[in-house]
């Protein structure tokens, strides 16, 4: 194992790059989706099982953990790694989204967010040092930097604010955050959907330097179009040296669409709701096992698909479980949706590495179209 | 493996019998603990890890089955091994105890019961013709007769009447059951706590003649000393030759006190139960994880423990993950009580095979009166 975290970039096709992340907890193949295990924990899977679909890395969430079971309490434990039994690398977001969308009460000031909790209503905050001292006390691999994110849409005028707050905020991380051999800094572009804020965003960004840099501020609310109106640009701002990280995408297609624009890295909490709701992911596109169509279904979910929710058992089955509020459904169709993803960036990568994004996307949305197998 | 069902004994010490039932879809050591798989599914536990945990035989429910998928649907689509992905044996209830327990507007006559769904309300009829069509239908490998069991206390004459009518369901089923080499059939026992009629029930049974025996009617509320009071007859009048099962038994303590009396085979609901509220059974009696105290204990749950459970996380996580109501809470915990409840059964065989059982059962006394280990 290096004891230094390292990106190295193996292929490009286009816009599209695959690599290696290279940290102390082990490696990290991108482009890579980070399924998200929120309360140290990814719902209804053994962190066993989220290994075996392919995940190399997982998010944890500093908002969820320090007000429960909390930060100082998870480091005596012996660090989150430990604590949820997952020794892989782990990136943990900095709070700030989640405050912003979670928390009751909140209150922004210069210095940073006070805030009570939605569990208890005991009061808090963050800042960004108590974000990097949080993220430390986990052991997380890959640090956020503690940031601000306006709900779009939004006024310029307030997403320029709260921007040059963010970038403010993003050199006081860097000082908190320290030299940590081992453990990477990523630094936040915000700028909204505003091509020179994005740019300002990226200069700062640039002239504090960070192991890797992130795309804030998409996938909330503002629709795919505008969303990729943005990376048609934004990545092209930030170092090609560095991973380059989307927050909270996404859908398949996002994934596609932002891969093919120069993302390295991505998380959504996607392909886990989804699967305790009933929904599968599949290359024909969404299925909800509780429609009535599949009641007597004795067909695999997806016939190529090598997870344990296609190779054991039927539609049908899939049906029955949901249906009867039975926690084998989330447990089965989260495996599904997480195998899923990663067979997705797995292909990706190959089709990267081949020089055949392009084919590849076309044959991704091509079998979209085609949607589910028929009704029996 | 064999094409036909059988029991061997292989070893006795006082009342306390081991050996195996053979089937064609595998073997049973006994005394065997069967896991209840009432919806097609061991809640929160993928089947392999069933297996895992030493599982022989799981035990599915005729009434909640019939209701949801329906019999016809799970026959149509390749029966309930297939199903629900457990090619080892499957024993199934008759329907009749849980229509009574959980059934709206049932009403009883000598033909059978006619009931409303708890699920839907929709209408349906359960008689001996049926349970033996329906478990056919299931594919079970082990059938058990179509019975009443009235709710203890109640008078002696309702006992007996119910009894007897039971008696002329069970030669009813015998009829129906016909000829299926490789399927057992089991008679059951009731009279409640009443000897006479215990042994009137008995006779009956054996002059019907049966594949193995249950003892029915018990741990309906009773308590474990009357229950006990009727377990130091009632398998004695049972063939020696064929299993014995107590069915809906129980805890720890209630089975080690069933073999001790000569019981085979048990169920219950208590450990998958147990999993889903944050009890834990161990050597040393239930362990509350939902209790403040574990909120910082960095021991596992049983040091001596090899499941999933005890071997990767400490009593500080399964206590953060139920309080916060992650799913990961009853999986690992459904799965560390199956494992400590298939432990206990092998550790029992173990002892009756060396001639130890009453060695065994003082320390399985003196370990639990120990209690959990101390506080940090």
């Amino acid at each position: 194992m290096p004891d230094r975290f390292s990106f190295a970039l193996h292929a490009t096709d286009g816009k599209a790059r695959t690599g290696l992340i290279s940290t102390p907890r082990g490696d990290i193949r991108t482009p890579a989706f980070m399924p998200v295990g929120t309360a140290a924990t990814v719902k209804a899977m053994m962190p066993e099982s989220v290994a075996a679909t392919g995940a190399d890395i997982l998010l944890g969430n500093t908002y969820h953990l320090m007000l429960r079971p909390g930060a100082e309490r998870i480091d005596r434990l012996g660090g989150l790694h430990r604590f949820m039994n997952w020794s892989g690398p782990i990136l943990t977001d900095s709070g700030g989204f989640q405050v912003m969308s979670l928390s009751d009460l909140r209150k922004l000031t210069e210095a940073g967010v006070t805030f009570r909790s939605h569990v208890d209503g005991s009061r808090h905050e963050l800042s960004p040092e108590r974000s990097m001292e949080i993220q430390k006390l986990l052991g997380s691999d890959i640090v956020m930097c503690f940031d601000e994110c306006p709900a779009l849409p939004a006024e310029e005028k307030v997403v320029a604010n709260s921007m040059r707050l963010s970038m403010r905020w993003a050199e006081r991380s860097k000082a908190a955050f320290g030299d940590r051999p081992g453990h990477a800094l990523f630094g936040i572009q915000q700028g909204g959907v505003t091509q020179d804020l994005r740019a300002e965003s990226a200069e700062k960004l640039k002239e504090i330097g960070f192991d890797g840099y992130a795309i804030g501020g998409l996938a909330v609310g503002e629709g795919q179009e505008a969303m990729f109106g943005v990376l048609d640009y934004a990545p092209d701002m930030l170092p090609e040296d560095r991973p380059r990280y989307l927050m909270g995408v996404g859908k398949p297609d996002d994934i596609v669409g932002a891969v093919k624009r120069g993302v390295d890295m991505m998380d959504c909490v996607l392909p886990t709701r989804s699967g305790r709701t009933g929904q599968a992911w599949t290359r024909r596109g969404p299925v909800a096992l509780k429609n009535a169509r599949h009641a007597d279904d004795p067909r695999p979910l997806d016939e190529d698909c090598t997870c344990p929710a296609c190779r054991n058992y039927s539609r049908a089955y899939l049906h029955h479980v949901f249906r009867s509020g039975e926690m084998i459904s989330a447990m089965l169709l989260t495996w599904h949706n997480l195998h899923y993803y990663q067979d997705l960036m797995a292909n990706i990568r190959a089709a990267i590495t081949a020089g055949q994004f392009d084919a590849f996307e076309a044959e991704f949305h091509a079998m979209r179209a085609e949607g589910d197998i028929e009704r029996l």
